[in-house]
Parts: C-alpha cells; structure tokens; sequence
C-alpha cells in the first residue's frame, strides 16, 4: 500500500518476482511428481508454459535452478527462525530454541542435500549457504545463555549440528541406518541440554 | 628378532622403509626450511642425493609425496593415541581423554591443512583421512562414559572438534583471529566437560 512513485518499474519487478514464484513452483511440483534428476531446463519450460529463452535467462543453467530453490527454501527458512512462532522463533529460552533449531534443520539439510548436488554440478555439494546462518543463530542464543566460551562453543555446536548430515551424505558413505534422522535430532538434544542446563545450575 | 624365512624378500622391504623414511625425513627439512610450496620433485631429489626416477617411483607426483607426508604422521598420531602414554593414549578416564584428545587434534589438523591441500591439488583440501579415527575415538570414549545416545554423540562431537578447524582455514574465510587454536581447545574442554560429567552426577 506504499505510494509507489515510479511505478513502471514496481510493477516490472512485482512481475519478475511472481514470474521466478511460478518457476519455482513448477520446479518443486516436478522434483515431487519425477525426482531430482528428471529436471531439465527444456521440461521446465514445458511444464511452466513458458520459451524456453525466459527460463534460460532466468536461470541460466540447470545447476542456476536448484541454486534459485535453495536460496527461496532458505530465505523462508531463515523467516521462521527470525520471526516465525516459538520455540523455533522469538518467545522461548535458548535451549529450547537450540533444540527447536535442530529438530528443524537436520531435516531441513538432509531433505535439502540432493538439492545443493545439483545447484553445484558433479562431484561438489555445498549445503553451505546455510552454515552462518546456524553459526550466527547459535552464537546469539549461546549470548542469551550465557555461557563461557561462546565464540568457540558457536563454531563447535554448529559444526555438531550440520557436520554429521554432510557425514551421512557423502558419497561413500553407508546408507544412513533408518532412523539415523530421529537419532541425531535425539542426540542434538542431549548435547544442547547438557551445555546449556549446566548454566541454569552454575 | 624374527627368524627370516626368505631373507631377500624381508631385506628389500626394510630397505624400501628407510628409503621412504629418509625421503620423508628430507621432505620435512624441506618443508621447515623453504615452506610446503617450494617443495617439488626435483628439489626433492636433489636434496635426497637420487634419481628423479627414484622419486617418481616412489610418490609418482608432488601430491604424492604430501599423501605419503600425511599418512606417516597420521599413524604416528594413531600410536600415541593407540598405546601412548595418557591423557591421550590409555590410562585415563574418558573426559580426561577427550579432552587431551581435542588439545593435540586441533593443532595437528591446522598444522596440516596445508599439506593436504598439496596432496589433494588445487581447490581441494581433504583432512579427512583422520575424521573416520576421530569418530572412533569419541565413540569409544563416550561408551566409557556411558552417556546416552552415544552413536549420534560421537558424530556430533568429532565434527564439533574437527569442523571448526576447516572452518577457519577455508579458502574465503577470515584470518583466524590471534588465538583462534586456543580458544577453540579451551571451548572443546568445555563443551566435554559439560557432556560428559552429567554423568559423573546422574
């Protein structure tokens, strides 16, 4: 509702950005219906009704798709964590947050990881845009608790959070056991109430 | 002070393992005197008094003798913490463990990056052939320790130890602050004593 003083422009970029939500919508319906491997820059075009010129200068690769979807999935990711409801938003103690925040993002990452192989080509996955994210958002709820070392404990609580899902993920790695998921958000737990709830002792 | 059943055959290999050793040995010198990246296969040679032909034999490629650097000083690393003397080989309880654990792994892997950069060649840095010994180790010291959920805790903790290091020494990130090591040895103290002493009390 703000005036909008040039508004040629605004309404190019309202455009353009509902043009990118199709996209992308069009791109999760086919990963759901086809898997990951089955998206193209020519089915998507297809599926979306569009030339395949427009998705071309959208995206600009198969690999500028996924990297598009990551940075979307990210940024709501990153909207429940700044304002969304508690415990994983505003409104609850650290620990729980901390808690809230790994029963979230371990999943997050795993269901995410075949995401970031595509946005990154072959042989390279990165499902790091994320990591300062969670480095930043547990340094802050560390400050909260105040506990010692939190510039050190931030880096490492990080690293414990998102580290094993890279561990299960690799390519040489063993099929994950079933339930490798709920164990590690189980012991997220334990290693978040452990070094937080001593504080609430001390 | 075995008996030798095919003298020729055993006699070789104790020769090829002081060969390598002292082609290691002048590695190192290299290394201390002019850096990791003047080292080349024909300094190397030079240095050594041999063939270029003996050290190509040997390591087939400048990469290769920093694999061959790392995996020496990984199974002297292994040792001490196999039978060396405690804290960090056996003899004391598992915090204590971990704790000397972290104190000498941080440092060693910072100290190595570099060369696993060599070995791995440009753009890719892999100090991971310790990380499987890492996670080993935790487990093992966390089963001592009777914490629950050991498995989960063993792969978050060796990425809370090993994670920040590469971290730190990622291509794009900031200097390491002055006295990055010690604060991160200082935060896995913490961050072990909090886990593990819980149990001390339960």
């Amino acid at each position: 509702m703000d005036v909008v003083p040039f508004g040629k422009p605004r309404a190019e970029r309202a455009d353009a950005v509902r043009n990118r939500e199709h996209l992308l919508a069009v791109v999760r319906e086919l990963i759901a219906e086809h898997g990951v491997e089955k998206v193209t820059m020519d089915g998507l075009a297809e599926r979306a009704g569009l030339g395949k010129g427009t998705v071309f200068r959208r995206f600009g690769s198969r690999a500028g798709i996924f990297r598009a979807l990551l940075e979307d999935d990210e940024s709501r990711f990153q909207q429940r964590v700044l304002s969304g409801p508690p415990p994983l938003g505003p409104g609850a103690g650290p620990a729980e947050r901390l808690i809230a925040y790994g029963r979230e993002r371990i999943p997050y990452l795993l269901r995410h990881h075949a995401f970031a192989q595509a946005a990154a080509g072959p042989g390279r996955a990165d499902v790091g845009s994320g990591i300062s994210l969670t480095r930043l958002h547990v340094r802050m709820l560390l400050g909260e608790a105040d506990v010692p070392e939190p510039d050190g404990l931030a880096l490492q609580l990080s690293a414990a959070l998102e580290g094993p899902v890279l561990f299960y993920l690799r390519p040489d790695a063993a099929e994950p056991a079933p339930g490798a998921e709920v164990s590690l958000v189980e012991s997220w737990r334990t290693l978040v109430e452990r070094v937080l709830i001593d504080d609430a002792r001390g």
